[in-house]
């Protein structure tokens, strides 16, 4: 139940997910900025602005990207978030970056939080994450506002 | 002459640079992926929402923060920024990483757009610059508006 096609890509990011080797570790240091999170799944969500920046651990981040850890491929352990407002838009915005010349990592797949999710790289080999996740709201500018999580981690 | 002291990091992210190999290729990706960016400095910004995304020379970007391009630190080609308003918050700032746990690479340094910069490295050595920029202004909620360059590059 397609509702519109996009032919380009919003010229925004909503996630900075940071792939980390021990999530506590990393909340710490984040809260001695002066920061402060919510942990759902172990996962540290900080909205900063109106993006949020995400700390998960770095295999699972890797693993969920579709890239060896270690490999080749040198994954940096960070990724960019691309978050769409519909799932309807979720097949178009992956075309469009494949045409541009991506390479897709982790083809669209539902996600355990009832989301839909796919990943590619760059040129250079950043990692884009395209995702449509229900439970974030997107406003009018493109702005990620996360929910409360029900609970501080 | 320090008009207030911080003990704390704003929440938030200014730029996203990305370290690339070739940056008139890089830019060709993201313009094919609709974006539309301002070249200069051979530097090309994109106004993401309320934040920017950076495309520089790997190389450069390495150099700059202090880190090895290739070496064992790994240099992911990828710099979270933090924009302060006042130069004066930019040695509190840094003092704050520090005592959290950061890893100083490039000390604070005047720079070419007559601002101040300095790099740290976060636990997973996750490269933030903190950098004061008297051409980029930021709104009350921290959220980063790019000046008009004065050409599409």
């Amino acid at each position: 139940m397609r509702r519109f096609s996009v032919s380009s890509v919003e010229q925004r990011v909503s996630l900075i997910t940071l792939g980390v080797e021990d999530v506590a570790r990393s909340r710490a240091f984040y809260e001695a900025l002066g920061w402060r999170g919510q942990e759902t799944e172990e996962t540290v969500f900080f909205q900063a602005g109106a993006l949020a920046i995400v700390l998960w651990a770095c295999d699972k981040l890797a693993a969920d990207a579709g890239i060896d850890d270690a490999g080749v491929e040198r994954f940096a352990g960070i990724a960019l978030a691309h978050n769409v407002r519909q799932q309807a838009e979720f097949d178009d915005i992956i075309a469009v970056a494949v045409r541009a010349g991506a390479t897709l990592t982790a083809p669209a797949h539902t996600t355990f939080y009832g989301g839909y999710a796919g990943y590619f790289r760059d040129p250079d080999g950043h990692v884009w994450e395209v995702a449509h996740n229900p439970g974030f709201t997107l406003d009018d500018h493109g702005g990620l506002q996360l929910p409360d999580f029900g609970a501080e981690g």
